[in-house]
């Protein structure tokens, strides 16, 4: 173990999540708590208390400090270009918290440093060509192409929730100016708003008789009725995987990756969601490309994109190789 | 000039185009036949024998040809993996060329042929983040990610007209085993289907008109009335132009390239087809992404993928860098 830590810090949409991660990517600590909604001081105060938490437990030095955040950056302007739910839009967040904080540090987007974590460490090591689809409120993405971490001419992409799926669609929800991108069909609040159709339609359902009881109809509520076995939950999880292969299928003409990895609240449906998406890229998708890919749940679950962002302090600062090796199943993050 | 030259060869599904060119990329002599259909042998003999008429003539000594072939490649083998029009799948086509030839040769994708051309020496030259579409009878795809041209884990990328824009479109044309696929809404022949159908709809037009005097309405034809001004004419390349609109809006947001270069027949239409793609992306892409993309026709037009066939090969022999300067506007292949 190297003398020094680093802490990595998720900010999505909803939730804070900060941990102090050493060099062999070992999570001494973790801080979790829910982000302020609207006020731009009120979140970067939230941000630096949970760093100072963290800080304050760390065992070792803490030399950096990593964000990954639910933003489309502009790396020409070194800001936030769009975020949904944070109010850190044409903010240059990393010289704030440079500055508050007094420590380096460093910033991407938090489905960026999910694939970083995945690829280096995770479900798509070893892989030169890899996709990162994390299924949450929104759907985020991450690409590797050609042994390369992808964010585009200006940093602002790789957006695969925003990739079209059905020209005509719906309007895609989250403010997108597009219709029928992928996050309208697979997100958790799509597995939400079908569910909730599914539940109306058929009321003696498990998903019927939840609606009924007064329960919101959420993603989490679907998958845990696909789980108890309801088959009207089961067959909206199932929907939602066959809308995820249409996009993989997609990806996989487009970029022919090795493997795709699939991470995110919603992947807590596990091969009720993958399956049909495997059985839609088997029959959609181009061959041989589409022989060639596997399609494998997240390993670091909910802490990808916060080891992520702790892996790209730790080795911007030369303190974790990018070829050094994972940690042991029994010692994962997640 | 060197003291050498090379031969690049476009194997497209009905044309076989052959070049003498140089380092400087001036080409000396083209041959030009039809591809002669169903039969490996003769196929391979044409190609042979468009060879030898470009050899004859050639200025310099020819050090290795360059091939781009409408085929999708499959590295692990190196052989063609599928092609709709020619016969040449599963076979082992640079190595039987290497022995008929006598000379050293390379293969690759002809729209990736086409999309070195455009990024060395044409509309993407100076972009590390670039699209190629080319539109013709199918609709090809080059991508140039982070400066590399990118061709996915076995070779099999990129087919950008197999990206799915509607989920529940129609059948993919040309064996292709997906629906509402990029190259089933703006290829050459879905131009001339819409046109058709315009025809029908529209009896008083010029489609119309055409049709009745028993021509058949093709891409080209439906191109040449537009440009007569005929308002049907002109609707339907509209609508081919916002298909395509949306095609580039989902690859700007995946990919974030600062330009798309549209080549292939169907760009004859020009700012007709272009317009209105241009108008989608503006208002369906995310920003920033969508305002740092430039939406531009190829310069090498139909010899784009014979240039870039024969680059290949000068690049690979040492005969011309990869960042030597393009040949003056009044000296291009085009």
């Amino acid at each position: 173990m190297s003398g020094a830590c680093v802490i990595g810090v998720d900010l999505g949409g909803t939730k804070l999540l900060a941990g102090v991660v050493d060099a062999d990517l070992q999570v001494h600590h973790r801080t979790q708590r829910l982000v302020p909604r609207g006020d731009t001081a009120a979140l970067l105060d939230a941000v630096c208390a949970a760093v100072a938490d963290a800080s304050a437990v760390a065992p070792m030095p803490v030399a950096a400090v990593g964000f990954g955040i639910a933003c489309l950056m502009d790396d020409r302007r070194g800001v936030a270009a769009r975020s949904v739910h944070l109010p850190v839009v044409d903010l240059p967040f990393a010289d704030v918290m440079r500055e508050r904080l007094g420590l380096p540090v460093e910033v991407d987007n938090d489905a960026n440093t999910a694939m970083l974590a995945e690829w280096r460490a995770g479900a798509a090591r070893g892989h030169d060509d890899a996709v990162l689809l994390t299924i949450g409120t929104g759907v985020g993405g991450g690409l590797v192409v050609g042994g390369r971490l992808t964010r585009g001419a200006i940093g602002a992409g790789p957006e695969l929730g925003h990739m079209v799926i059905d020209a005509n669609g719906p309007p895609c929800p989250g403010g997108c100016p597009g219709r029928g991108c992928l996050e309208a069909f697979v997100s958790g609040e799509a597995l939400g708003r079908a569910g909730t159709a599914a539940a109306v339609a058929d009321p003696d359902s498990g998903l019927g008789r939840a609606l009924a009881a007064g329960r919101p109809v959420t993603g989490p509520l679907v998958t845990e009725l696909a789980w108890d076995g309801d088959a009207a939950a089961r067959a909206v999880v199932a929907s939602r995987g066959e809308y995820l292969g249409i996009g993989i299928a997609s990806l996989v003409n487009i970029l022919n990756p090795s493997v795709v990895v699939v991470g995110g609240g919603v992947i807590a449906a596990g091969e009720m969601l993958l399956g049909p998406a495997r059985a839609v890229v088997a029959t959609r998708a181009l061959a041989p490309a589409r022989d060639v890919v596997d399609i494998v749940p997240a390993r670091f679950g909910e802490e990808a994109s916060m080891v992520g962002a702790a892996m790209l302090v730790l080795e911007s600062r030369g303190l974790r190789s990018p070829t050094a090796p994972p940690p042991a199943a029994a010692d994962r993050a997640a």
